[in-house]
């Protein structure tokens, strides 16, 4: 019934459909086979895509050839570029989507490729040949052969839904969960867990006084994710801030004694840093308040998305506790928050090309791995889509270092140090930061992406360009010279120090008070260049002057990070000397005392800070 | 955490959908309630709607103040004006619907009107007291009041789904099956059976050879369902037509020992009129070949539907017997069709308002009723809205006769003879089928729905302007005279027979052969109030005059045949001696005795026909 395909992906969300799509667009056959063809990428949690190093992720996704920044830009409702006041290594693009779109959009986009085709089932089991995967097995027992397998099932594998004290099966509410694929796994020797994520409840915007709450709007010249030319957002749609107070805490403490998450019903560890509001309550006690954003489910519903509200509390607490949040007194809910256990597999028993140790061609993307997040899934489905593709045809796997890309940060986390509690991304989980920046992900990784042939030549094409225009710039910012007296009183007028003698632009721009707006106004010559360049190109020159020592510093660092890799430490090494390292990391070196630095950065608990402090110390 | 509502609609497929919005459009307070709120209004079987007497039907809940019209003329890909060669009466409105937007406008819709809430959740059960429906619980446990309930839960209620020997419980590919209604009901003294209907596999485009199909334009000029001004399609995309052969019989047959529908294994009755192909083969085993229809499922994808090719058989076999048929040789497979099996209650148990005879205040509609078909379930919907409202209201009860409109014929036939098998429409159900034309439900049906605050004012005003002009217009031709000088050589070149002397272009109109397009080419006078009047208006005194004859004939009819609905006949009566009526109706009536002819005519068996002989005889 079916050709043998190169690749199988097993799962239709952010993680399934990147593989696929990356797959394919690299020349495998590939099958996208989901339970349910009409809900093929699902927002199942919050309309919004990207935000702290979650909005670095989707613009390396982007850089690399995937279609999370595409789509993301087409179905975006609302852009914001968050914390522009500080350093460009904290840039984060964040959006607001319109969900239905957005969802849409996926479906069209794989349409589209010609090497992809489509199954609507649910696969029940993996079918294995000599410890290596060799096809699926479904529910109406159908055998369908591919040379790798990619499983994406996010929170449906045995998925358990609660709210208050009822479970149901579920993946998603409304939608099955998954069964005999954690079973076929466990037997062929792997080891599985439970995680649990929440979700909290929808209401109905025309049950919402607005004017109680603070009005969050899109940036005024919003930006997008992708680097190429995609339509940027118009008519943007507000976000609204309220806030929790003692009275709706008491509310929800009503609901303790029935929670799964405090009797214990629920065995998977939540996300700590996503965590659900009674939660928060119960961890913070001496917050009288938590920050609530009701978000636009799209451009035309009503449905909106209370995030800071996720729980898994009876229905009724829910809803007498929303009713005590200002704007919210009349609320009208569309569906409970919930809370939903499910079966994942910890990542260290994945290659850092995301193909299991135990058996050959089988691939694990997103949740099933231990991951929390859209980006998370999506840049875990390209990255295995890629590897799946480069394995089939006899080529190099593709893996990113840590210092290339937050993508790199995320695999080698999870498969090296594995993750108790769902593993989200964050800028401190990077020692490369100034590196790993939102501006340059094109740069970082388009050419990489470009040799493997995934990101196409007109992507490769546009990096070059800018990349060669912003070194030019950079060049021509060391040639400008300004006198003393043609910008002293400018200088004066922006609060920097005067010039004494004749200095160049590029160590005018080096000042923290200055920035390349300031110097086309002194300089007409500058003037003439900048009108040529594309905003990103003259940014990109910026940051690298700005920020230079930074990035020379993190440069220096990563070269002796990746050389000192293998370098070997005396088994016999005191660790209890070295007291800058975190306890945690004593405790553990001296147990397990690894033989190189490398393995040292694999033991969960020693974190890259403590890497660092021995690498210092080794180094010496 | 709810108000108490005015009604509950459970279920949010065509017949829900149409349920809230009449209800909530009359000024009822609704609670809209559904297992998933992504899933609202599917459609669940093929990407169209109308056709012959559907296309009547949606055309009525149009002129009601129904929202099918609108919805399907926004979101139609393709229309087609079936039976345009026959007299009017036959003519039926068709078109092929984006899927996805259907569904997305059907909830926008319902979004934008303020007295329609949502609560997504399956409803487990039914809250009575004294005898009348008060309320529901649902699977969390929670009870929700409200003085009306309408359910309409499609093919959910114990949904099982067979594929070859495979079954799932299910309610639709992919989405679970609603458990604990049935038994509730059944608690209650309901009587309930078992149906089944099917549902082709989906195709991909790409796999597809059209060079060996036929295709299937829209018409050149589309129409709308809608008597409101909606938006004409553009840009249709074509249908095309193929058709089985023995090749393609042979491969099904092989299938035919694990065919749920052959070895026993469904237990409920399969719609007659839209049967599987295994059940035409096996049914016409005389016909070497059954047509296709492949069916675009929406503007932007590759997914089609194989019209005529409903089937449970095993996979493996649909695949088989797929790639035999031409055009399809290297057909790839979506999904698979199936058969579902699914819990309904014989319509005799409600009366003529929906409302259940046994428990006050729960009303039933759609496929819980027995019928199959979008329409059906919409019209359904809608008279249950209707009614839900009326009595909520304390208003009167709003009940359609059959001479009134496809939906009386619907309503009437449901509650009175009951269905054993999936009950769809047909012209030849409806005795009075020259008066529910597709041209005039607005005139039919648009006053009677204002007067109860449904249809707006608006229409109103749109459809008695259609009124006064078109009989404005039947007595102008009644006025203008032409000469036989001006137009027999017209006439002669359009084979009709020579004036001898001047006559009406209302005489003219009645010749078989001339229609007012040729009028307008004879007389510059009509040409001129032609050009003031719509194409609908125009159409209406051209059908008026042309069939006036047999509308006469209908309206004396109807007149007779609402007048003796309470005609007594004598209980000694001799029916074998009337031998023009069916052998079934004489036996039933033999044994049933019905003391008046309108018991008679709800029968089981016996037909209108048998009506119209009995009215006959006893109307001497």
């Amino acid at each position: 019934m079916f050709p043998k395909y190169d690749v199988i992906v097993v799962g239709a969300g952010h993680a399934g459909c990147e593989a696929a799509h990356a797959a394919a667009t690299m020349g495998s056959k590939v099958l996208l086979i989901t339970m349910n063809l009409q809900t093929i990428a699902q927002m199942s949690c919050n309309p919004a895509m990207g935000g702290v190093a979650k909005g670095q992720i989707v613009r390396e996704i982007d850089a690399l050839g995937g279609m999370s920044g595409i789509i993301s830009d087409e179905t975006m409702i609302q852009f914001r570029m968050l914390n522009r006041s500080k350093g460009p290594a904290m840039w984060s693009p964040r959006c607001q989507s319109d969900r239905q779109k957005f969802a849409e959009l996926w479906r069209y986009k794989l349409e589209q490729n010609p090497n992809v085709d489509f199954w609507q089932e649910m696969v029940t089991g993996l079918i294995t040949e000599d410890g290596a995967a060799v096809g699926v097995r479904t529910s109406l027992g159908l055998e369908i052969k591919a040379s790798s397998i990619i499983l994406t099932n996010g929170t449906f594998l045995n998925g358990l839904i609660h709210i208050g004290e009822k479970q149901f099966g579920g993946g998603r509410a409304g939608e099955s969960s998954s069964i005999g694929i954690t079973a076929d796994l466990v037997k062929l020797g792997f080891q599985s867990g439970r995680m649990k994520t929440g979700t909290p409840p929808r209401v109905d915007q025309r049950s919402i006084n607005f004017q109680k709450m603070e009005e969050q709007l899109g940036d005024e010249h919003p930006e997008r994710f992708s680097y190429t030319d995609t339509n940027i957002t118009t008519d943007q749609k507000s976000c609204w801030i309220t806030f929790t107070n003692l009275a709706v805490h008491e509310e929800l403490k009503k609901g303790f004694d029935k929670s799964p998450m405090f009797n214990g019903r629920i065995q998977g560890l939540g996300p700590r840093y996503c965590p659900s509001v009674e939660d928060k309550i119960n961890r913070f006690a001496d917050k009288d308040s938590h920050q609530i954003f009701l978000e636009p489910e799209g451009r035309d519903t009503v449905e909106m998305y209370v995030n800071g509200f996720s729980t898994s509390l009876p229905e009724d607490i829910q809803y007498k506790a929303l009713q005590k949040i200002p704007g919210f007194e009349n609320v009208k809910m569309f569906r409970p928050g919930y809370a939903i256990e499910y079966d994942f597999f910890p990542p260290t028993q994945l290659y850092s090309t995301l193909e299991t140790q135990l058996v050959n061609n089988l691939y694990f993307a997103g949740q099933i791995n231990g991951t929390t997040g859209y980006e998370e899934a999506g840049s875990q489905g390209l990255m295995a889509g890629i590897n799946a593709h480069q394995k089939v045809h006899n080529k190099e796997p593709f893996v990113l270092k840590r210092n290339e890309a937050y993508i790199g940060v995320l695999i080698d986390d999870l498969t090296n140090k594995g993750t108790d509690e769902p593993y989200r991304m964050f800028t401190s989980r990077a020692e490369f930061r100034t590196l790993l920046r939102q501006d340059n992900a094109d740069i970082r990784l388009t050419k990489k992406s470009n040799d493997i042939g995934l990101a196409s030549n007109s992507r490769l094409e546009k990096v070059t360009l800018k990349i060669k225009s912003s070194q030019n710039l950079i060049t021509e910012l060391g040639k400008i010279k300004v006198e003393p007296n043609d910008v002293n009183a400018y200088l004066s007028e922006n609060k920097s120090s005067q010039l004494r003698e004749k200095t160049t632009l590029h160590n005018l721009l080096k000042r923290p008070e200055l920035n390349l707006g300031n110097l086309r106004e002194i300089s007409p010559e500058l003037e003439t260049i900048l009108l040529t360049l594309t905003p990103e190109t003259s940014q990109q020159a910026e940051i690298n002057i700005k920020y230079e020592r930074y990035i020379e510093k993190e440069v220096t660092m990563a070269e002796k990070m990746n050389k000192l890799e293998n370098l070997s430490i005396n088994p016999d090494f005191d660790y209890s000397k070295l007291t800058s390292l975190s306890y945690e990391a004593r405790h553990k070196l001296k147990e397990i005392k690894p033989e190189t630095l490398g393995q040292a950065s694999r033991i969960s608990g020693v974190s890259p800070a403590d890497i660092s402090v021995l690498m210092i110390f080794l180094g010496r």
